[in-house]
C-alpha cells in the first residue's frame, strides 16, 4: 500500500486524550471518534481488527466451535424470560414504530439459547460449541479509556452446551488454552486469570483474562511468582499477605480485562426450557457456559502494553503491515526507482508493505511517523543505502545495512 | 467437516414459508428467524456470506477502495444536520439513559462525509474510496420475502470523493464494473441496470442492480434484446412500447434488487461543509457518490435463482463447501474406513468437504438432504462404487463413476 494514498495519516495534534491509546491510536491514523464511546476504523485499524479476528477463529476451530452471526436487535420478550429486560443497567433499547420492542445486544445467551432449543434434537449431539464476532451495544455512563471501553464495541463471543458439569468444566480448560494461544499470538504473553464476579451472568465466579498495565481499570491482587490472582472486588487476600498457593507476598495492581469466561450452570437453559433426555431417560437441563474476548479492546491493550514515547510498537502478527518501506531522497530519480521496484519485488513475495511514497515531506518527518505507526520491520532506501536497506526492528536502536535478499529472508523467517 | 457435527441441519418441515428462499434456506440449514425480518445465520450460511464478502472486498480493493469499519450509533445531531432524523420513515432510534440519541445506522452518509471532512486535507488527495461491511438497519413495516427485506441485514457500502462530477462519473462506471463482477462471480450472470428514483438519497435518478426472478419486489420495464431497463416507478416507457434504444418491444416483470448506485452530487458535503480548494484557488463543495450491495439479501437472491424441487443449487464460488462427499452403508467396516481416508485426502488437497458421516441416516435420505444443502459437486461412496467415486453435479442428472484422483483433478479445475 502507498502511504501517500492511505485514508487516515498521522497527525500532530496537542489536544489532551483521556487514554494513551485512544491518543496513540488517533495520531497514528488507526481510528476517528465519532462520539464519546464510539469509534471508526480506519484503513489501518481495520487490518489490525481483522487480524485479531483471524487469529481468534482459528484457535475457535480447533477447540471445534462453530462460526455463526447472531442478530444484534433482540426481541424484548427474551430479555423478559431472563429478567434483564429491566435489570441489566447498560440495555440499549429501541422501539419499532409498528410496536415491537428490542434490545440492542450487549451479549447474546437471550438468543443462542432459543437457538439451541430449536436446533438440538438429541443429548448425543452434545457438546456443541458455537461463536460469532458481532458489534455489541452497552449504555456506559461515562465511555473513557479510548477503545477500552465503549458504548459500541466488538466481541467474539462463544457459548458451549453440555449434559453436565464436568463436561463443561473439561471444555473451560480447552478454552482457557486457547484464549491464552489467542492472547500469546496478539503479542500479550503475560496474562492473570483472575477469579472474579460473575455479574448479571451467574451467581458463581466468573474468570477474567487480565493484562497488567497501569492503563488498566481492574484492581487485581496477584502473585508474581505463581499464577494466582484475585480480582479486588472479590479477592479473599490483600497486598502483602502471602500467596495461598507460593507464600510469596502478593502484589496489587492494575489491570485490563481481555476476556471473560462464566460457567453459567442452567442459568439461561432454565428461562428457556433447554433440556435433552440423557442416557438414564431423565429429561435434564443443558449446562452452559460462555467465553468472551473484546477484539476492539483487544487493539487498546496492545498499544497500552506496546508503546513508547515516540509512538506505538506492534506484535508482528497483528502489525497492520509487516514491513514499513521507507523513501528517502525521492527527488533523486534512481533512488525512487529503485524504491518502486523493491516495494513490488516485496510484494511479489507476499509480504505485507506500507510504502512511504510521500514527496513533499523531510526525512526526519518521514522517520517521526514510522515510529509513530510501530510496524515491526523499517525498512530504508535512501542516498545512503547504495544497492542495499538498512532494516531496523521497531523495538530496537540498532539498524544494519543489508541487501534486499537478506532483508526479504528475515521478512519471511 | 463432518456433517453429524454441525449445527443446523436439513428440516422435514412442512410449515408454510413467505418466501422461497426462506423456505430452502431454513430447510436447509442455512439460517434460522428470530423475529419477523431478523435472522441469525447458521455455520452453513455464515460460510456463504464470508465467501460474499470476500469477493466484494477483492473487487473493491481492485478499484481502489479501502475497507473502514464505521459505527451503528449514529448520534441525533448528525441526522438532523441532513434533515433526515425526522424524515426517513424506516429510522430506528435510541436513547442513552444519559441522554445522547442516537440513530441505529440504515445507511452511512451521515458518518462517512464528516469522517472525510476531519481527514481531507487537500484537494489532491481526491478522488478516495471508502467502504465498509455492516449491519444495517431499517423499521420496514411488515418484513417479508425472507432475507430479503430484512429490519436488520448485512449491506457493503462504499462513498466516493471527487473534485468534480465528471470523475465521479468516471469512478461510477469503475464501480458499475466491479458490482457487475462481484454478481457474475455468484452466480448472477443476467443483472439488469435500471433507472429508478433517487429516494432520501438524491433527487437525481439512481441506478439499480436487479436480477430477473418472479421472487422480486421491483417492477421492471426492460428490454430483453439490450441492456435498456426501467424501473416502473419511473419508467418513462411501458409494456410493448418499442425499446428506445434498439426498437423491441418492452417486456415487464419482476426482480430483486442486489444493489443500487447513486449520484450524490454535493447533498451531504453541503450538509457538512466538505470543501476543498481547487487548483483555480476556489473553495468548492467535494462532489459524492455512494454505492450498496445487500451482502445477505445476496444470499437470498442466488437461492431464488438457483433451486428447484429438490432444493438449493449454489453456484461454485459461494457454495458453503466445495464437495458433498455422502458416504453410504457406514456399517460396512471397509467402506467407512475407505470414506475417511478419501474424506482426508480431500481435505490435504485443500478442498473444502462437507461429509456425511450420519451412520443412523438411510442411504435415501442423505441424497435428499445433499440435494436440498445444494452444493455443487456430490461424491458418493458406497457398496457400489469400489475403489471408485461416484462424482455429480447438482445441476446435472447424469453421474459418472471415477478414480479419487480423477475427482480431485475436476474439483481444483
Amino acid at each position: 500500500m502507498l502511504y501517500s494514498k492511505i485514508f487516515g495519516k498521522t497527525q500532530k495534534e496537542t489536544k489532551k486524550y483521556e487514554a494513551k491509546n485512544q491518543e496513540l491510536l488517533t495520531k497514528a491514523g488507526f481510528i476517528d471518534q465519532l462520539a464519546s464511546g464510539i469509534y471508526t476504523l480506519l484503513p489501518l485499524g481495520k487490518r489490525v481488527l481483522t487480524k485479531i479476528e483471524n487469529i481468534i477463529r482459528q484457535e475457535m476451530e480447533k477447540i471445534g466451535a462453530q462460526e455463526i452471526e447472531m442478530p444484534l436487535l433482540h426481541p424484548k420478550i427474551l430479555w423478559e424470560k431472563t429478567q434483564r429486560w429491566d435489570s441489566v443497567d447498560v440495555l440499549f433499547k429501541t422501539k419499532s414504530q409498528y410496536h415491537q420492542e428490542y434490545a440492542l445486544a450487549p451479549t447474546h445467551e437471550e438468543t443462542v439459547t432459543p437457538l439451541m432449543k430449536k436446533i438440538l434434537k438429541s443429548g448425543k449431539d452434545l457438546p456443541i460449541a458455537l461463536y460469532h464476532i458481532t458489534k455489541k451495544f452497552r449504555d456506559e455512563p461515562r465511555p473513557k479509556s479510548g477503545i477500552l471501553r465503549g458504548r459500541e464495541f466488538g466481541m467474539k463471543d462463544l457459548y458451549s452446551f453440555h449434559k453436565d458439569k464436568d463436561d463443561l468444566h473439561q471444555y473451560y480448560q480447552k478454552v482457557i488454552d486457547a484464549y491464552l494461544n489467542v492472547f500469546y499470538r496478539c503479542g500479550l504473553k503475560e496474562i492473570k486469570i483472575t477469579e472474579a464476579s460473575g455479574g448479571s451472568f451467574t451467581k458463581k465466579f466468573s474468570h477474567e483474562f487480565n493484562v497488567l498495565t497501569n492503563a488498566g481499570e481492574v484492581d487485581l491482587i496477584y502473585c508474581n511468582s505463581c499464577s494466582f490472582a484475585q480480582n479486588e472486588e472479590v479477592a479473599t487476600k490483600k497486598q502483602n499477605d502471602p500467596c495461598p498457593k507460593c507464600q510469596t507476598p502478593l502484589k496489587k495492581g492494575k489491570a485490563i480485562e481481555v476476556g471473560n469466561i462464566f460457567d453459567l450452570e442452567t442459568r439461561f437453559s432454565q428461562a428457556f426450557d433447554l433440556k435433552f433426555i440423557d442416557d438414564d431417560g431423565q429429561e435434564k437441563y443443558v449446562v452452559m457456559g460462555c467465553y468472551g474476548i473484546g477484539t476492539t479492546r483487544l487493539i487498546g491493550a496492545i498499544v497500552e502494553v506496546y508503546h513508547d514515547e515516540k509512538g506505538i510498537i506492534w506484535p508482528e502478527e497483528v502489525s497492520p503491515y509487516q514491513v514499513h518501506l521507507v523513501g528517502l531522497n525521492l527527488n533523486e530519480r534512481k533512488i525512487k526507482e529503485k524504491c518502486y521496484n523493491y516495494y513490488q519485488r516485496l510484494n511479489k513475495e507476499g509480504i505485507e508493505v506500507l510504502f512511504d511514497d510521500r514527496e513533499n515531506v523531510s526525512s526526519g518527518e518521514k522517520l517521526v511517523d514510522s515510529d509513530l505507526i510501530g510496524i515491526p520491520y523499517r525498512l530504508v532506501i535512501s542516498k545512503k543505502t547504495k544497492e542495499n536497506v538498512e532494516v531496523k526492528k521497531r523495538e530496537e536502536n540498532k539498524s544494519k545495512i543489508v541487501s534486499l535478499e537478506e532483508a526479504i529472508k528475515l521478512f519471511k523467517k
